[in-house]
């Protein structure tokens, strides 16, 4: 596994509200059924229903429930290196929350946490630009 | 506020076992004063006492009080910018839990949080080198 994270996803509770105050900080959001991606340099951030991101991750929902309210991803070239990944991950010890799988985006993507319960998704995304240096690029969404 | 993040820090409840973990993921560590910096590409991931990370949120810590065990940070190039940021972010409705003040390592350093309480340090430090592309490289710290 790569020392990199593609994605960070931080769980709202209002998406409108979210976007509108990372737009205020000067940051720029693409809105696709509703989750926003706002390009940040070499990795994106994404908001996204906090609900649906722990259902996402395999986690219960909930004050109390451990869930954080936030993902870190690694997005790789291929399904076979989520494959790979999500072995060594689970061989150093991780949960497995999140068979890997295809996706409703038509990708490839499996869940683990760490130690401390910290979600990690490990995708294939072949709609999203990873770059030789492990840049991962939002496409125009409009 | 450039679009970036500098820092992602994991709240973690035993260090050894967080740092062995990434390691064998082949992540490679660097630990002072009980914290453990990983260079993950142009950004770095940051083990550190869980309890310890929220108070220096200035957030109440443990289970069922919204601190979701984990921080984002944005590092800039002077202490003026890092208060310009936190008058933005205030000024777009974020909570300040930590207001602007110089920090144990030499810096400069204040906290927010987002509308659904993820919070962002906005820190000048002169030890960590910020590049003119934004990337943030963890200097040799044996």
């Amino acid at each position: 596994m790569e020392p990199r994270i593609s994605l960070v996803t931080l769980g709202v509770s209002d998406l409108a509200r979210s976007r509108a105050f990372y737009e205020q900080l000067g940051w720029h959001g693409q809105e696709v059924q509703e989750t926003v991606f706002l390009q940040a340099g070499p990795l994106v951030v994404v908001l996204w229903s906090r609900a649906d991101l722990a259902r996402d991750c395999g986690l219960p929902e909930g004050e109390g429930t451990g869930f954080g309210g936030i993902a870190l991803a690694h997005n790789v070239r291929s399904p076979a290196e989520v494959d790979a990944v999500m072995e060594t991950a689970a061989a150093a010890g991780a949960a497995v929350t999140r068979p890997a799988a295809t996706t409703f985006y038509g990708g490839y993507a499996g869940v683990f946490t760490d130690p401390d319960g910290h979600p990690w998704e490990i995708a294939h995304n072949p709609g999203f630009v990873l770059g030789e240096d492990g840049s991962l690029t939002v496409p125009d969404l409009g």
